[in-house]
């Protein structure tokens, strides 16, 4: 028993232990794991054993969630969680979830000989990305009692998650055990950043503000299409004209609205041919604020725009809404803390968006939740070169110990 | 022997023509007829047996086009060319190309009985939509002694020009002897405007001042894929914004100058997804005017914003310019007679410039040429619902007799 452990090996660990797991893929070569792929038992067993290494009691509830519980003092001792999601994107980096977890493991291995007033349970969500099915956080979903109306969805093959969870040997009608009972402290989840706004200010971490609203939205413009050239300007039904003035108002309203990311990811132009005035242009629009009016009124106004350029062109324009996310606020407390753990460390943590969903925005739900982003160089992520400075490993996992230490202190004062 | 035959029943007759013709198909239900194909036989049959009623002499040239010849008075007098293409593109209208033949016929049935001071040779050009072998007018690159470049191209099957040729039961080295030979008056093409200005300004014909010149570009963009969310505005190098600001200032630019008509016609942003920033965009233009300068200022425009707006986000941009090609102006002195023509019917017949390539801007490398729009309904073509009014057939026949007419009588006076 170390009452200071060596905070420099134990994040070593923390990336060695990422290395380990991105050997557990679907694809040789590269890093490929769904949600209950057959790779996801090693990560289990790995994960399982360091658990058992300290002494945890461990579990993979009926959603595929590895837990590993560190008892309270008392049986009705209020319980902190901490962790992330071990599954990725296909030909993903070695990091995105997966440090958030070997991190909470590693603050519990730091932790192991000191006295908590609560409960720790880590968490290793078996699904946040949404690659098998389409929709995310099946994992975290499954704590908060929300997964049932995701139950009938089908993968590309026609398995749907209800049978997948079947095939994979858990037992869906355990579900409800999944659940989080009784006192919760809350949620930390450590991740890396996927942006550059840490790598831009110097800084090793960060604290989440916010995790952003989102919306997503398609948009078709049907014109006519015609010939190029016996066509003149002031006859045309241009839909592509239309889509590209779309596109630039996004970029422009983006440009001026702080805080405001507004995303054409996909634009497509039928029928696509160099001599062919369009008829029909595809685009999609992904729009995310913090604050949920900023992006209702942002979202207005580039409709309203694309509405008008439409119209200008006796073009037609079909808007489909297809997600309208709230902004998820983090724990103002579980902030401060954050903040003042990293302040006691000599570390300036600066307070940042999340620009990206995590299972963070789901626990928050149920109990107080809070992140902590760590740096990633290049703004690389779900991308095999993803990667993160060591020194930035062993920043967040002081700041780690040290939040929850002071929360136990904290606790500890107010029985 | 009538020397004032019926014009409007020679118009029907040109129109029924068309709708034989539209029967010889390589795609039952449709009208598809490419180069060389097994109906172009029944094409050749069609018009000869016209033309044996009409006591004319028929050859199948040497590039597969049929020419129907009514000597001179002299065995050295000029030629006076009328005609325009049979082949269609795929799924095609029943008069793009056609018609020009047909009124063509409709011209010599007309002129029978009249003596000229000239042979007049009727053309119905094998290929000259390009579909087989991706580049257009083999049928009167023949006829000006510029076929052998093209000689080698392969269509889909890997078939060349010239085994398609052989194929077929052309004999490639008699290609030289269907080069014009002799004096030529000059060339006359009938054809449908396939697009909207005839039909905007009330007017059956125009005549066209040029055939615009024309550039076609492809643009490609690099920037870096990145994530929708977490990626501030600043901080991103979005390739399909850089190219929506392109296309935009094309149709700014085409719509701000006289006569310029820009197109984007394909438009595709990579990785493609709606939550992930473009890093690649790709685009083309096309880009065509009358005036060679002010369509050189234009791109030179075009391309220097495009190249700006990548700069400013970190974008490179990479140019292929895979065609520039001059305008081809009309003769001048067969533009004034078709002008008079129309005058003495009482028709009004506008300027205006042919915003695609025609046979005529082929001939015209050899001798004078002319061509006589007929207006388009609604613009359509290329397209199974193309259609010309009878009465605009009826106009175009009127002023083509006319035009012949007037020329015979100017060749009689300087002989």
């Amino acid at each position: 028993m170390t009452l200071n452990p060596d905070l420099t090996l134990l994040s070593r660990r923390a990336l060695d232990a990422c290395a380990s797991l991105a050997a557990f893929t679907e694809v040789p070569g590269e890093i490929t794991r769904t949600f209950l792929c057959a790779p996801s038992r090693d990560v289990t067993a790995f994960l399982s054993a360091w658990a058992h290494e300290l002494n945890l009691s461990v579990t993979l509830d009926a959603a595929g969630n590895l837990r590993a519980r560190r008892a309270g003092p008392t049986p009705d001792a209020p319980t902190l969680y901490l962790g992330s999601h071990v599954d990725t994107v296909p030909n993903a980096g070695a990091f995105d979830g997966v440090l958030g977890v070997t991190l909470a493991f590693a603050v519990a291995q730091a932790l192991r000989g000191e006295a908590l007033p609560f409960a720790l349970e880590l968490l290793a969500f078996s699904e946040e990305e949404g690659v098998r099915f389409g929709v995310p956080f099946i994992g975290s979903r499954a704590l908060t009692g929300t997964l049932a109306p995701l139950l009938p969805l089908q993968d590309a093959a026609g398995v749907s998650v209800l049978d997948a969870l079947r095939g994979y040997g858990l037992d869906p009608d355990a579900l409800p055990d999944a659940q989080v009972r009784g006192a919760a402290l809350g949620f930390l989840e450590f991740h890396i950043e996927q942006g550059p706004v840490l790598q831009a200010a110097g800084a090793s971490v960060g604290v989440v503000s916010a995790i952003v609203g989102q919306d997503r939205v398609l948009l078709d413009f049907t014109g006519q299409a015609a010939h190029a050239g016996t066509t003149p300007m002031a006859h045309r039904r241009d839909a592509l004209a239309a889509a590209a003035r779309f596109a630039v108002a996004a970029e422009d309203l983006a440009r001026a609205t702080p805080g405001l990311v507004a995303t054409v990811g996909v634009l497509t132009a039928r029928p696509g041919a160099i001599n062919v005035i369009p008829g029909q242009a595809h685009c999609t629009l992904d729009l995310r604020h913090e604050d949920d009016g900023a992006r209702a009124q942002a979202l207005n106004e580039v409709l309203s725009t694309a509405g008008r350029v439409a119209q200008e062109r006796g073009v037609t324009l079909k808007v489909t809404h297809t997600m309208a996310q709230a902004a998820v606020p983090m724990d103002a407390g579980f902030r401060e803390a954050l903040r003042a753990a990293a302040a006691r460390e000599g570390l300036q943590a600066p307070d940042l968006v999340s620009g990206a969903g995590h299972d963070a925005m789901i626990l928050a739900g149920r109990m107080p939740a809070a992140m902590l982003f760590l740096r990633s160089p290049n703004a690389l992520s779900h991308h095999p070169d993803e990667t993160v400075h060591p020194e930035d490993v062993h920043a967040a996992l002081r700041v780690g110990v040290g939040f929850v230490r002071a929360l136990a202190g904290r606790t500890g004062e107010q029985p």
